[in-house]
């Protein structure tokens, strides 16, 4: 089968592989029909996830058919079409009982990591009771293929985490895909105000398209200023880092309101600073979280009742066999103004 | 009448001042019975605090009696016993309707900060129907000073953001008075361990006795490897630090599990380094918080019914008249080994 | 002034009546500028209140101008702008700390019920600082009288009780003003489904433009049947009864789902079967409800974000000296289809 | 194999039967240890539980070893010392994810009822990995029989859905164990005051032995006085109701205090009177719930820590070939005063 193959730090090639078998009597082999490319993908060709050897086919998110099932799989069967979750569960373990799937003893973040993905023609899911979902007739899977893992991160590490409350206000810091997704799900709690922050023009137009109350550009250095004035003089009950680096961490310090919540999505690569000696006495809360999928089920039950969107996020389309043109197109955002790319595998 | 005075950095006298007069409807004047020392008045001493000026009357804890109040004043009457919160509360306000009564707009902590305190004949409370608490017949008042500041701070700050619950692991940093407080109130949730870290054995063997299931003295640099050893390479549920060091506040990211919450009590005077790097995926918490005391009627009903004996924490008692000599005593701890010293105002 | 009066069962009048003056000094007295009639005046009416006694004025709703201010009242000052909660709160009583204020001590619902109300030119509010809320300038005074009773009932006694969820379902039992406040607010937490059930046509084709996803007209009595459809047979996850009979009681208890919540807000006048012979393994919670206003805040933002139009529910308008049409009109809803009226006082 | 057999209403029998075999990969088979009696076992030979029919092997409680596996069982093998929950968990399906095993779709409360149960020398178990709990070296076996199904029917259907808190008032209608269970339990959050209700004063005084701060005898029909007397008229905050009679539940709406929470745990076979009429506007929660035994790792722990002693429910044991005189002793309770007796198999 063909297969996007990590080779190293920089190197990647599309590449023929066997067509993955069950090793596990809770296994499922899924054809894939579409995946897409992540952020936390770009990572891994920059060498910066030691658990991702060379050798590995990438790729964390899509839907597919079931091909084949392990003998102890009784929730699916072959020929149901599945929605993949980027979080392999045992569902067994303590985490999973606690519904905190992203520190499965055996399963969390492996796809594409340190088990083969889903950017090829199959797949081999672990655990597959508990970390594939039905996909019912008639659901436009593309929009479903955001489900796998943008969606649930910035519902789950931003918008709950962050606990936004109707009449709430919530600042976002960084309109990439993944602040944007948290954008799209935030609005599921109705807050008064959603403040958008990045350096991108283009993508403050999109956030604004996508519900934004208010948008900053942070390249004079005047954010906080700026957010000051929009909540008179207060600050946010909830800011939302989905950055990643220490610059944006420290904005969302200075802006969050006494009692508010720091929501982190961003995957860091560095210690950022934490300035207890102005924030000790602020009532506020900082959280940090993978995502665990948990609310995969009701995210299904906002997109089917039309409460969300989810192809807003889609921009590009390309065949698997063309996936590294895919590659390039995410990976210049800038340029291409990609959010979330799909690729159709099938 | 006679009042503790602080009269700039390192510098404090007992000093005879004109008694409080009411100045506010809602006011209320207190003739001070029994009053404390807490660490922030030796923050205050070292001119750490810049908001208290020189000419400032200490002292933010106490209970006594009431001698005269405002016309608007309706919860309380001349000669009631009452405890007075270390935050004052208008009951009114955004943060007061919240119960973040730390961050009442024409409150907070201003007692012995930016208004005269407690460490004198008599004090005047402003918002005095909600920042003082009747005290029933036949109560230990001795016992009820504990309430003011260091139950409660132990209790919110701590047990309460740190969410413990019963059978959790519970890590307490620091066995100081308000370590001490804190490892008092978690007992209430009934963890399953509680391990205090110091580098004082004194402090830890008091500990031992205040019911820490667990001691570490963290002298050698190796509490770490001890926190895993107790918890079977697991880390802690909930980390509280109550020193307000960075060296503590990094060991409470050391030692924490994943899903868990690290609750700050430490006064903070220096920024930490925040491990992003490492905690971005570990699903964890950070709180901060200043007291609200918003817990006082509930710390009332554990201590009338027995659930704990605030005054386990008192070692040492003096006469106003001595103050001097209380500050010197409390502030000698490491050879006193003064937990809270009552002052006896009348 | 001019004041609606209750002269005992099926009796009022429109009548002289001395301007109110301040009796305590937390007293406010407030020019009306408009109010509004409640389902439970109308109870008044029919003799079922025992507390309103022949000679109140009726109302409890309503925004107005300060006109003067007791000497403890700090938040406001003659010339202001307010609107005026139904529950007046002490803001120091244990229920108001908790913001049960429907239960403070010395307030709750006494306006037009145990004291003169604000169907008149002038009301005298008790505990003005925490039963009055500023309105802003340039705000629609019209929408913000929705504020003081109706919006804050849906809400906090049927969407919040009731833990509305994003992807949730919701049943509203009853289509009159409350259940379509109800309607309104439930979708700041974007549930998947709303059903409103209900026996008048109107009243659902109304609830079809406020949001419901299903109506059903359950005077066939196949309501169950018809929710079970709609719900893949599972039931709902909420059930909000706002009619306040056995009937609509019952029904909630048999549509809810495993793990669901009935939310009552009807007002009772007799008792109710509970099937716990059934519910007692169903994982079911029910609760009941007197509005605090605790969420006049919140709601106050969410009008002046747009998430919310509270002026949907006018459908008409009368002077205070027609306030007797006022009344027929909206007794008679069934036929006028009234929802909500409002009086202009000045 | 030797096997407790329900031969219909009012019959049973110690038969000889077929040691039971894996039928599904996720099975496992239990050789027993220690097995219990349950007053939900009476409700069985009394006729009242119509999906247990004759030819049932009884019991839902208790400890053994594990004999053998289905393919499907990764988390335990041949050997083990296991603790089985009387609630069957897929660990898979919609209600499982949200910890409410009871209401499993292919489980639940299956042991001893639909399925043959666990007073017997071997059970099958189905859904082995997520219905059997490890017991570690050293533990005491007999103690964690109580953990199967009466500690977690106590703590989560009463003191966890009760929210028992520091400082709160509960109390606990009737005094069996069920009722005692609770009264453990609610210690772990130390409430003021818990105040047992029942008929039987060779209960209360049991009731005292473990904790309740004060008994009632409520022959007299003079309950309601009493806790009145004993809250100053203010009503409790928890009221758990662990009996299963309209007379029970009715006693608990008249006792809750404003803003409190009635937790049902008994068994009804009728419905009950609630009094909306006077509880509409008392802001108060009402819950029901079958145990889903997802407490059963935090139980552990806490006795583990010595938080409570579950043996203290142990009143008389018996070899399984006496179990005919088990169930004569436990069905006479007010004679022989048990409250739990261990049944030993093995």
């Amino acid at each position: 089968m063909k297969a996007l193959v990590y080779l190293g730090p920089s190197q990647k090639a599309l590449q023929d592989r066997p067509k993955p078998e069950i090793t596990a009597p809770s296994d499922a082999i899924v054809k894939m029909t579409k995946t897409t490319i992540c952020g936390t993908d770009l990572h891994i060709l920059k060498g910066d996830v030691p658990t991702c050897q060379p050798g590995r086919v990438l790729g964390h998110e899509g839907v597919g058919i079931v091909e084949s099932c392990g003998a102890a799989v009784t929730a699916f069967k072959p020929g149901d079409r599945v929605l993949i979750s980027c979080i392999s569960a045992c569902g067994k373990c303590g985490p999973c009982r606690q519904q905190m799937y992203s520190h499965c003893t055996t399963g969390g973040w492996i796809l594409g990591n340190s088990i083969d993905g889903t950017q090829a023609e199959f797949v081999r899911i672990p655990h597959a009771d508990t970390s594939l979902y039905p996909i019912p007739e008639g659901a436009d899977e593309e929009a479903l293929v955001m489900l796998s893992d943008i969606l649930p991160t910035g519902f789950e590490c931003g918008v709950l985490n962050g606990k936004v409350q109707p009449g709430s206000t919530v600042a976002i810091v960084g309109a990439g895909p993944i602040g944007l997704a948290t954008l799209l799900t935030a609005q599921f709690y109705s807050p008064a105000e959603i403040i958008v922050i990045d350096l991108d023009d283009n993508r403050l137009e999109v956030a604004k398209r996508f519900g934004a109350t208010a948008t900053i550009n942070s390249t004079n250095g005047k954010a906080l200023e700026a957010v000051m004035k929009l909540t008179g003089n207060r600050g946010v009950d909830t800011a939302i880092e989905a950055v990643g680096i220490p610059a944006t961490f420290e904005m969302c310090q200075t802006i969050i309101a006494p009692g508010g919540t720091i929501a982190n999505i961003g995957v860091h690569g560095k210690k950022v600073e934490l300035h207890l000696e102005l924030l000790w006495d602020h009532n506020i809360s900082i959280t940090t979280r993978l995502v665990d999928t948990a609310t995969i089920p009701l995210l299904f039950k906002t997109v089917r009742s039309h409460k969300i969107d989810p192809k807003r996020l889609i921009t590009h389309r390309f065949k698997l066999d063309k996936i590294l043109e895919a590659y390039d197109t995410f990976g210049n955002a800038a340029k291409t103004n990609a959010l979330k790319v799909i690729v159709e595998a099938s």
